[in-house]
């Protein structure tokens, strides 16, 4: 018979979870769209799946983040203006990616409250993919790592990972909450293990994070729309 | 008074201590000096200057590995033939860090049997910079990642990151030996703390991995030119 759970770690997403992230990206998908009108008719190009295209091409090359994004990016704006971009233009497209690198980490409303909350409770573990260097350069610069006990940096957000996570802080899976705006990677590969998710959707999520399939585990999952909720939904777990 | 010191970790770079890498960039550089070469004259274009100041430029912003590599290299291309440079060839560029991120993992040799003699004696970490998804590949990839107890990939070898990763393991400074190629990022922050060091040059070393101060301490430092002399050079420290 299973009781109800006793909740010993709540892990945080970052990117999106804590901080803006996809709106940084997303300005400069649009600012390399007025780049490549300048050679191709946007309505007849399809630079958007052109790019979409590339960037799943290249994941298993590049893996996530910034420098992979523009190289991408470079690779596409090549392909779709068949060789014509100027060099000028493509020196334009490293910089839309310097432009994220150098952003100031912004944290969204309400989430240093709401992981105070949660901390208040409950031993705190940050897991973050993507790219290390640019992720612990915003994990220092977000102000909050001393709430954590644990920061882990990934390269994928899949089962395993969560596993080994999980294994290394001697914690079972049953007894593990994840908070995080991806369905794909921060709630379905937790209820695939056993454990419970919190989704706090985001306004924007890129596209090949919102494929997940949550089959029947999503009775361990709970969706709140503001990080005040968060510490709510992790006590309902338990009761 | 300091007694003789009980060896009880011992680190591996990774990067041109287990397996090649240098090389792979090298050629891409040799490449990239052919693609260049189309636009301008290399006798006046000190494009090996400028290159090397780009990535010392960007080195704060992108970290290591390929893909920071490739962008810089872009950004070199596109300055240095005054943005002359063509799609085709900018796709070049990116294809060369593809083939790099592509390359299979080749043993240094005789690496094999002597991190198998060390392991006998003493518990291994791994200890690497760069990019966390390239790095991870090459881990697993290379047949080795049984032997180590750890595997760290960090953004940066500095005192610091070394201190945390001994924190972390429970070991003083002062019982820690690092083998590595690079005498800026695997000798001199391990002396710097206490600690010992096992040199092991690789016939190219990059620019920015050359430069190092390695200054008293290197009392505590061997140099061996071959993986085979490594396990007695730990010894020695002990006798």
């Amino acid at each position: 018979m299973a009781g109800e759970p006793m909740i010993e770690l709540v892990g945080f997403d970052a990117d999106d979870t804590l901080w803006r992230s996809q709106d940084y990206f997303d300005d400069a998908q649009a600012q390399f769209e007025a780049v490549i009108s300048r050679y191709v008719d946007l309505a007849d190009a399809h630079l958007h799946d052109c790019m979409l295209a590339t960037e799943r091409r290249n994941i298993s090359l590049f893996g996530y983040g910034v420098k992979g994004m523009v190289l991408s990016m470079i690779e596409t704006a090549v392909a779709i203006t068949n060789e014509r971009i100027s060099g000028g233009d493509i020196h334009r497209l490293v910089a839309l990616g310097k432009a994220i690198l150098q952003q100031p980490v912004e944290l969204l409303p309400g989430i240093r409250d709401a992981v105070q909350a949660v901390a208040a409770q409950h031993p705190l573990v940050l897991i973050t993919k993507g790219d290390l260097f640019h992720q612990e350069a915003k994990v220092c610069a977000s102000g909050l790592s001393a709430l954590f006990h644990r920061i882990e940096i990934v390269s994928e957000k899949d089962p395993s990972t969560y596993a080994r996570v999980l294994a290394e802080c001697g914690v079972a899976a049953a007894a593990f909450v994840m908070v995080g705006n991806s369905l794909r990677s921060d709630i379905a590969p937790v209820l695939a293990l056993g454990g419970y998710g919190v989704h706090v959707p985001y306004h924007r999520t890129w596209a090949l994070e919102a494929e997940a399939d949550l089959g029947e585990d999503v009775s361990r999952m709970r969706t709140v729309t503001e990080p005040v909720h968060i510490a709510a939904a992790i006590r309902g777990f338990s009761g």
